[in-house]
């Protein structure tokens, strides 16, 4: 028999053609009564029903037809009686690709805990969950290059091992090829990073924006989409230590500009997800739900994943600066009822979670961006306001997370950036090149950050962030 | 006045309308005669000439208007009289974004050479060569993303920081956060990595496909596009310690349907440059042309950057076995009269790029697959043949730079992949899970990789890999 080629499964369930004679690959999910297969191949959720003639094939066959194991089946396609399908394939011949010992595949048709599938992230995709997780992911990607492209930004793949350690001091991973036990020394006693591969201390990015600047101040709109790291010894369900982040920087924006941007970005990229993730989503938000029966009340979400998704959609973003925020946050019951974890006392101090949550939950039931910071809570390289105190900084929060993305005008006049540079104690040497975007042909620009995994998370209702990215790097532990 | 919203130059330029008033922002890159400026934004590689009116102009402003400098013009588009435009803003408002002192700004109108550049990586991308390749970067990037997506193939961010080794021994960057100059030792006097970030020693990946099949077994096709390391001490023109790779993995393909993807993939890139980078590969071709005149007539291509591109459109891949290959070889005029560097004396040996570059060039003029390597050379994944001496490995070989893609077909039978590790002596503890592929529910699977610096060196005609990534890292340099 001449092989017939392989057409995945999404295709022949969007399109199918009855009675057209087809080959399937895939994996079985569960195989019913000695007859009914469903394979899943991954390209759609869905699996494709596969009716074995069981009296017609040898015992042995029928053995190996196996949860995991691999095959390829050709035969016709037919309109299926049962119900859950509208088609199935009446399998004509078998090949059994390869075997899943059922006493030794982890993954049995049954409900595994997101623990025990960390342990064997090389084997979770297969299992429904994950694999829309991962097709998600995917069309989150590419949605933010298109997004960019359209409208005439250029991706630019800024440097992942650095020499500069402006931004991340102290929570950096060094990078390195000296010999561990006898690391050469210089005069004074200290590594000679000089003999380093790089002839310098070298450490893992914590951020392409300062690098991204460079080409946004000759290119206009620009943007990096890279791992980011963070040596941070947090083992929560919010941090990872290597983590992808979206950075756009453009020329000519102001903070407003800035907001618009932010905000037109955000919506684009749940409705990519509405329009061409609906299977995988539906999947999702009824597996949120399930999972949220077994929790409190208190602990559960008032609106589904996909009344989250479409709150982003079809509302204006609410646009306050901080000072307006913390007169509401003062004010406000849950702050004079003690409510709060950490009380709201005056102006100056950094909001946390709970406040954002209950900005945009509660007060406005928008997505809100708070915008005017106070400076001595922001980074260095953020625009200092008329008022002197503030500085032009924005965040998106979003329901359930709260800040989503933080971003700001930058500090484009060189003296002033300078002065910060100087206040916060960052050694001149390591940012010459960035003072010298000041100095030649500077113009006012603005930029933000969105962490990737954190908006996979809203996209997906995963609650722990280990789960949206395929292999998590945390403390103690870089299995895979 | 209120403010006029910012047009594009490129959208100027693309669709005028004449008589309209427009607010242009930029970089200056010329000014004559007190009167034209020729602006540029990084949307083209073609400026905006602003004509001023200097007779109502303050001598002042005027001079402010050098080379370098950020302005914001307005005023009505108009079509130009002078050639080389045609059209050009009548200027009535100038506003100076920032200055470039002309006794300081290094760019000045003239050539710079690449290796002054390189200094300056923070303001090189504001000369045409390097505008231009940050936007064939660009397109490229977005280009492989929209390949894939319409394939039906899923992006999967591989880890970066990697806990196994298998691959790079000795060519690896360690991640660490341990104390250099103290690092916690065990009984045995070795660095006791338990107390290291991640519980164990950890490095910088140099490919993301052992780990991008594991999606492979579950979603079918799927691909890596991430940055890859190499701890080599090489300081040549082609090499660098940090660059971006693209490796595809898909299911069900054999080494026939992996060399049919990887000829449709490149021609896919070649085309998509030349149908929406044409204006810089003009200019980009034009570059290498003049740069050419000055280099001895046998270091010059006989063919042009735009020939070449045409040359793999307009071809199809010649496909041949290494065993023909060194048959050729071993017949070819250059080896019979000794001019090859090194000689082909019999089968076995690994090819040179002076070889394959023959192949291409010379005897077929045509891009040339090799496949079905020695085993001997090639990698413990590759699926070995029937004939026990040769495994199914291509390489995709292109004018004037040798191999561009390097792939296999992955050996999925447990058995034998499991003697190829052991006869390699990798450590079979890193691989548990690799191998647990071919345990549960294996397939035939086929992948290779894509060098995208190679790639755009291929489209951009650049010569030094360091030209053609931003912030090039090599030996010795990690500036910026």
């Amino acid at each position: 028999m001449k092989d017939l080629k392989r057409t995945k499964i999404k295709e022949l369930l969007e399109a199918p053609i009855i009675g057209k004679r087809v080959n399937v690959k895939g994996w079985v999910r569960t195989f019913r009564n000695n007859q009914f297969i469903a394979l899943n191949d991954g390209s759609t959720i869905n699996n494709m029903q596969c009716v074995v003639d069981f009296e017609n094939t040898d015992e042995k066959t029928l053995k190996r037809i196996t949860t995991g194991a691999c095959l390829s089946l050709t035969g016709d396609l037919a309109e299926s009686k049962g119900k859950g399908q509208s088609v199935e394939v009446i399998v004509e011949h078998i090949e059994i690709l390869g075997d899943a010992d059922p006493e030794k595949y982890p993954l049995q048709p049954k409900k595994h805990s997101l623990e025990f599938l960390r342990e064997i992230a090389h084997l979770r995709v297969r299992t429904n969950t994950f694999g829309a997780i991962y097709r998600v992911r995917h069309a989150m990607i590419f949605a933010v290059h298109q997004f960019f492209t359209e409208r005439g930004f250029f991706n630019v793949h800024t440097p992942i091992i650095t020499g500069s350690d402006a931004e991340g001091a102290g929570e950096m991973f060094r990078v390195t090829t000296l010999d561990p036990l006898n690391a050469p020394k210089d005069d004074e006693g200290n590594v000679n990073y000089k003999e380093d591969f790089f002839g310098k201390e070298t450490n893992l990015t914590v951020s392409g924006q300062l690098e991204v600047e460079t080409a946004c101040m000759a290119l206009s709109e620009v943007y990096t989409f890279g791992p980011t790291f963070r040596a941070e010894n947090s083992n929560t369900s919010r941090h990872l230590a290597e983590f992808w982040m979206i950075e756009p920087e453009m020329a000519f924006y102001d903070i407003n500009d800035n907001m618009d941007l932010a905000e037109e970005f955000l919506k684009y990229l749940v409705n990519y997800a509405l329009d061409n993730c609906a299977e995988d989503l539906a999947f999702l938000n009824q597996r949120a739900l399930d999972d949220e029966k077994n929790k409190p009340q208190q602990e559960r979400n008032e609106m589904s994943l996909l009344d989250r998704l479409k709150f982003i959609v079809e509302n204006d973003f609410e646009r306050i600066t901080y000072t307006e925020a913390i007169d509401i946050l003062r004010n406000s019951k849950p702050n004079k009822k003690k409510k709060f974890q950490y009380l709201i006392e005056g102006w100056g101090s950094d909001l946390q979670s709970e406040h954002e949550r209950f900005l945009v939950e509660k007060h406005f039931q928008k997505p809100v961006i708070l915008y005017n910071y106070p400076k001595d809570i922001k980074a260095f390289y953020m625009r200092l306001n008329e008022d002197g105190k503030t500085v032009a900084a924005m965040d998106v929060l979003f329901p359930g997370i709260g800040e989503i993305i933080g971003g700001s005008q930058r500090e484009e006049r060189y003296d002033n950036l300078r002065q910060r540079i100087e206040e916060m104690n960052i050694p001149e040497k390591d940012l010459w090149w960035y003072l010298e975007l000041r100095k030649f042909g500077s113009a006012p620009h603005s930029g933000f950050g969105l962490g990737f995994e954190r908006m996979i998370q809203f996209i997906t209702g995963m609650t722990n962030i280990r789960d949206v990215i395929p292999f998590p790097r945390t403390p103690d532990n870089a299995e895979f």
